[in-house]
């Protein structure tokens, strides 16, 4: 082989918003599989707001920082070019954690086979992947939503909230979704079926949250942090559950990230806000993926895909998740499949 | 009847600290009871933090405030003096919220008969009465110690804490305490039996978490918010549960509550922050109260009181709760039992 790969290696610790200089764009050869590796070619990589953490240096994260000098972190999806591992078969489709680069190298570890027939690969990166997984155990798992209760997401027409609201109906709720920009609004109402949405940008949010959810929030699905969790837990019904899923007004804070001021509202209204990582339930992945390959075919779960192409468009890809740029899962096609 | 009834009547919503001038010390005769109704005699009146935030003109909160004008609200223990209610008899002794006043007027309604042959008066207020509740309920039903978790507990030597780390002893759990000033950490450890104390006016308080939490925390139950329940957040065990039960040191703010910066701990670790209000457990009590009063009888559950005596103190008094300077559930005696 003579083929070239090239790599996204993190060669500096971002100081808030990430730039194209907190890296360096490196190419070496492709090397030969050893025994037990295959040699991936990667197709789509997912962008996820989780990549920003994974850049700091922390010291008790649930997954070690990505060292400096090392190939970004990044699940993806991809096709085996060569393989000296009999579990997988050159032009098998596979992914896992295969990093921003062009062509990865594994040993088996953490690969999962993905079928081209059964779904579009860019599937496998959002409801089929981890966002959908992240979705469906933390909402119903922790969430709880019962027949008739108000759900609000934030982030809701990300890879995430969008799944979530969407379970959120099938399972009876009263729906409303908080997102950035009209259009993203009517997304939610129009193509998603939610009950009502929040422009974050536009809406003042407690006045807004009072006029959809008038019962008050049952379950808060929260992506987000910050004001809009602070806005939530002003409005919160008696009993409610908070699922704790992300941050992501925070994660590029260069001071301390804001805490929820109105945090007693749990005291008054007997509510809990519990922090939820999908790993956690990947042994449970099958009944999720079957359930939720059901709804994709009864046309009751719409995905949407933000297709950039060209792996050396990386780090301003990137930027568009904290930006809100994105509408619907952010993918990176670095080849054709 | 010619019986004066001396009362302390909330005159101005306090700003910060609690001050005499946010009360009116006033005086009344004494009325004959209407039919159904009961004349009570105050004996201890029960200072609690809660008492701060009903003096607040707040919206959406459990209970409503006491309005301007009307009698502080307080639970008390007393004895019945005229009674034209057949189910309570001059010489009952009974507890409820009687009010901070040497006399209650009273229907009967949320009125509890206490013996005093059996424990002595006081403790209805703090380990038989609602602090003892709240601790017993949060710990069990919401805490959920599992033998050989390590549980910490701020605000320990307090009415709520003290009773909160014996009951986790008695679990079986590793008992840590945060408490202000060396005393009151002896306290805890060569009387109460914690495993250690942390003294938060002395300590280095995320060092002292680090050594004596060397597996991490598994259960916190708080009494006090702020820079406290961040620390802890730094030290969580997977699956760690929080047990918001107060938060002391937030009461008097005269700016916007301090939020726990840390919260995205809980995501990392999957842990829950929920909120507890004891009038949820209120139709279990006796269950509680069974239970609580073996383990005083075999010397498992200790109590301390710390008793002011003379109504006219209540402001001073009250005010030693934010400052700490009591020792163990504050109680104002009003009259001779």
């Amino acid at each position: 082989m003579t083929l070239l790969n090239h790599q996204f290696k993190l060669t500096s610790r971002p100081q808030g918003n990430v730039k194209r200089s907190d890296f360096t764009y490196t190419s070496e050869p492709v090397r030969e599989p050893a025994d037990g590796e295959v040699i991936i070619k990667n197709l789509y990589l997912s962008l996820d707001p989780a990549m920003r953490g994974w850049m700091n240096e922390s010291k008790a994260s649930y997954i070690p920082p990505v060292g400096l000098g090392e190939v970004m972190r990044a699940i993806a999806v991809g096709q085996v070019v060569a393989s000296r591992n009999t579990q997988f078969a050159v032009g098998d489709h596979v992914t896992g954690l295969l990093g921003v680069q062009e062509y990865a190298c594994s040993n088996g570890q953490g690969l999962t086979k993905v079928d081209p027939q059964l779904a579009p690969l860019p599937l496998y990166l959002s409801t089929l992947g981890m966002p959908g997984l992240t979705a469906y155990f933390g909402l119903l798992e922790v969430g709880k939503p019962k027949e008739g209760d108000t759900v609000v997401v934030s982030g809701a027409a990300g890879a995430v909230g969008a799944v979530v609201g969407q379970i959120a109906k099938i399972k009876g709720a009263r729906v409303v979704g908080i997102a950035g920009g009209a259009e993203k609004c009517r997304y939610l109402v129009d193509v998603l079926g939610f009950d009502a949405a929040i422009d974050y940008k536009k809406d003042n949010l407690i006045e807004a949250l009072k006029s959809h959810c008038p019962k008050g929030v049952d379950v808060y699905f929260d992506n987000v942090g910050g004001e809009i969790l602070d806005a939530v837990l002003t409005r919160l019904a008696r009993g409610a559950r908070i699922v704790i899923c992300g941050a992501i007004s925070q994660y590029n804070t260069t001071s301390v990230v804001q805490g929820p001021a109105n945090y007693l509202s749990l005291l008054v209204n007997r509510a809990s806000m519990t922090g939820i990582m999908v790993a956690d339930y990947y042994p449970r992945a099958m009944e999720a993926l079957v359930q939720m390959g059901a709804w994709i075919a009864q046309g009751k779960l719409k995905t949407r895909e933000d297709i950039d192409t060209g792996l050396a468009h990386f780090p301003e890809t990137f930027a568009k998740l904290f930006s809100g740029e994105n509408n619907g899962k952010l993918i990176l096609k670095v080849a054709a499949d």
